[in-house]
């Protein structure tokens, strides 16, 4: 503990003499900048620390109002419901990490890490996603399987395109099977899991493309690409979604590639199909020499014979130019792709989480992953799937304007009004009833609120009952229900309040179930 | 727009021109600190670069595990119902604000608040309650009226006593009704939503204080208290309910108050009880001199008044020494303390939030806060309520514990198991049929899983049903269904599968219902 305490303490004292150690040279430059800032400040004729501050979120986020948030959390209700299916638990973790455990995981994107500012203590950061503090969290606890899903925001200092529903806070929505298993049991299951949660939520048509790392890596040693040039390969491959394959070929020939071993690449990852395909390759004398193809392929053999069994053969397609931008994934890589029209109403896009054009999911098997956290380097098999719910939450938002929905932001059941002035206590009596029979109900904040606007409201927000009470109620013990939408009104007496409500209540919700 | 650049621009250059004029001596100072300290480290004989990092979460910080989530869940669905039953939507808003947004909200404690590194663009700072970004997105969006709750984490940088569940992160959960009203109508529903939430969780017994901050100014003022000394005056009032009168006294004797005033007040903050005690303040005649405490004390009469009509009357008290810590209350304030045994197992507190010795929720009426963000001071009247979770987590989890209580981290109803090899494809369908139905359904992830295992599996993790296949089953189209507890078994045709777990999935639900 005390050599940590003093290493940090080295480090951050050199850091700070580094910055000291900045040339007069630029201390100058920066002197007459500030100079020529003051002058332009003086001209604006305006004392800065007097003006006004903006009223606004920062950059790159926003606030989510009651419509947003309900629409939110009818795609969460639908994915948890899939996810507990499925014997999923979830887990949490802090929103800050040491910076120490995010470094090194993210390749280039590292400088999109929102850190905090050292105020004394430890470095820390933002988290970037959910993988890696959930292989921070096995390594750390000595866990050797779990199925949990976790659905948090994190957090990119990135370019926003906030028009796109590209944010710099925004949902990951992940589940994880991590342990020792048998090959692609786990990786189907996350499959039909996607496959369920887009199905339910409605989204139209879509396809779930599949490859293994492994076969990408195949290809490319076959076809004569060195190896230290596999990566620029594989990010030209991953554009064949949105570019032609004359692009790409171009692209890979800038980046050194030979024309020859370009075109045989370009043979194989433009291949797309099913079992068939699969077959095709396994006799392939050219791939067949890669060990690593061939196991990747046996994989992916498995991984469509149990699709299959999961009803959902028809929906998958082995996608030999899919390669995920990620750099962990070890195996089986898959991604869902939209392929209705619905697409087209907006188009976030979410870097290294759902990549190409109708993307909507994606992951893949990361089996070194938890060991690179392990002071041991044991390892546990892991293979998961992110829902792009941000590009859902846009889609919903863009179909639901479309249809002209509009979309309540409560429950209420039952409002409590009165035609006639001083019946505050009574409102109150009446909706102390139903809310201890677990009826939900409002009734206005006034005294003697006005009868129109309090039918109003009820229109407004979509309640579908108004209790009514007034003298000749109270006289009798009775009270009024209304239905708001048929503005029928009948008399019930008071004790039979609640049930009657309810009955009524129940005959709604089974409506509400048949369509 | 344009404007507020340059003046970012000239701030932080401002800034980092400072940064460069600290005087030669003190970097002197610290060339020789860092001199020292690598000779130390070099004793140590160790690279700092090389060490091994630590794997932990940041200080104050903690993971949720499966079982902690579990718990977390129901206590928040609880309390969801609730709200929703009261008519409540929910927004979001951003983890971090501008750092301007926080300024001046928190007084003393504005040092907690956890700043972003400047990387460039705005400053930001992570949010410390939810009640200010509350306060902003009211303003921002110019809303005039509404009913929402908000549930998410906050972030203080205060000296963490994790033992006592007091963390650096932490959820807060708050309700808040905000619009022109007539006076303690949403106050009563806020306390009512309390009454339901308390009770609903089973923590034991409670009471609710309530007082308002106008009460405690007119009887300082009436006292002699100078104004400048109503603060500190009021944090000694505060401890009444940890300390005895004298020692009050003493801290007031000792920030300045005179014996007779310290006296005087002290006849008053130690009252308390219900609507009588109203009816005598209500004639005392030194009270009656102050406007203010007159106001407090005819909202507290209606208050009083309408939760008696709310069904609470026994669980309230009018308590005098209730004072609250935040500033920014306005009116009415109130406070849930709970009085059972089950208090003691555990004593998280957290500042500003939740205070005293069984203090579960919290709140009050603050009609100024959002006027405060408004370019043109318009205010919007706010009455919330802070319901402790945290507190409420640490207290059920420890009553769990002592029950011997087993959680249960997954929803599974059936487990999909063979006692023979080279069933996966065949369990494989049956586990689809079941997802189909809606089932929640898990199986081995393994090819030939031991029966043994499985069914331990099945009791470790409490799923009721086991589906059985084997030869014999398959030869006849049958399953056999399990029910774990009893170990009886069933031979059920294949075709009635789905059905027969549905029934016996309700009865067991019913079952569950009527304990």
């Amino acid at each position: 503990m005390e050599k940590s305490v003093i290493k940090e303490e080295i480090r951050k004292q050199g850091e700070f003499v580094r910055q000291l150690k900045l040339d007069k040279a630029e201390k100058e430059k920066i002197d007459e900048e500030v100079t020529k800032l003051l002058a332009l400040k003086a001209q604006l004729g305006e004392d800065a620390s007097s003006g006004k501050f903006v009223l606004k979120t920062p950059k790159g986020t926003r606030d989510y109002n009651l419509k947003q948030m309900a629409i939110r959390e009818n795609v969460f209700d639908t994915i948890i419901k899939c996810f507990k299916r499925h014997g999923a638990g979830t887990i949490d973790t802090p929103v800050f990490e040491l910076k120490e455990t995010l470094t090194n995981k993210y390749g280039e994107d590292s400088k999109l890490i929102y850190d905090l500012k050292d105020q004394g203590g430890e470095m820390l950061s933002l988290r970037y996603d959910l993988t890696v503090p959930f292989a921070r969290y096995m390594a750390m606890n000595k866990i050797q399987t779990i199925k949990r899903y976790h659905i948090a925001k994190v957090y990119r200092r990135d370019n926003p395109a906030m028009t796109r529903g590209r944010y710099r806070e925004f949902y990951q929505c992940d589940i994880d099977i991590a342990g020792q298993y048998d090959p692609m049991i786990a990786d189907a299951e996350c499959l039909r899991i996607v496959y369920e949660i887009l199905s339910a939520l409605k989204l139209g048509d879509f396809v779930i493309k599949v490859n293994d790392r492994r076969m990408l890596d195949g290809v490319f040693a076959v076809c004569g690409c060195p190896d230290e040039k596999f990566r620029q390969a594989c990010s030209a491959v991953d554009k064949l979604d949105k570019l032609p394959w004359e692009d790409v070929k171009a692209e890979m020939l800038e980046k050194g590639l030979t024309e020859e071993t370009a075109d045989k690449i370009g043979v194989y990852v433009q291949m797309s199909g099913g079992q068939e395909l699969v077959e095709h390759l396994l006799s392939d004398k050219l791939l067949m020499t890669s060990k690593c193809a061939m196991a990747g392929l046996n994989d992916i053999k498995l991984l469509l014979r149990y699709l299959q069994i999961y009803q959902l053969g028809n929906k998958v397609s082995f996608d030999m130019s899919l390669a995920r931008g990620l750099d962990y994934y070890t195996g089986a890589i898959f991604e869902a792709v939209l392929t209705g029209t619905a697409v087209n109403t907006n188009q976030p896009r979410i870097k290294g989480e759902t990549v190409g054009v109708g993307s909507i999911a994606g992951g893949g098997r990361y089996d070194n992953l938890v060991g690179s956290f392990d002071p041991k380097g044991r390892s546990v098999p892991c293979v998961g799937v992110s829902i792009g719910v941000e590009r859902i939450f846009s889609i919903l938002e863009a179909q639901l304007k479309a249809d002209g929905h509009k979309t309540r932001t409560n429950d209420t059941e039952v409002y409590v009004i009165s035609p006639q002035k001083n019946f505050l206590e009574e409102r109150m009596q009446i909706i102390t009833e139903l809310w201890k029979a677990n009826i939900k109900a409002e009734m206005p904040y006034k005294r003697n609120p006005k009868l129109l606007s309090q039918l109003q409201t009820c229109e407004e927000r979509g309640i579908p009952y108004a209790v009514i009470i007034a003298s000749s109620e109270k006289e009798t013990n009775t009270v009024k229900l209304r239905t708001i939408d048929t503005r029928e009104e009948v008399s019930i007496p008071r004790e039979n309040m609640v049930k009657e409500i309810k009955d009524r209540l129940q005959i709604c919700k089974n409506n509400t179930d048949q369509n």
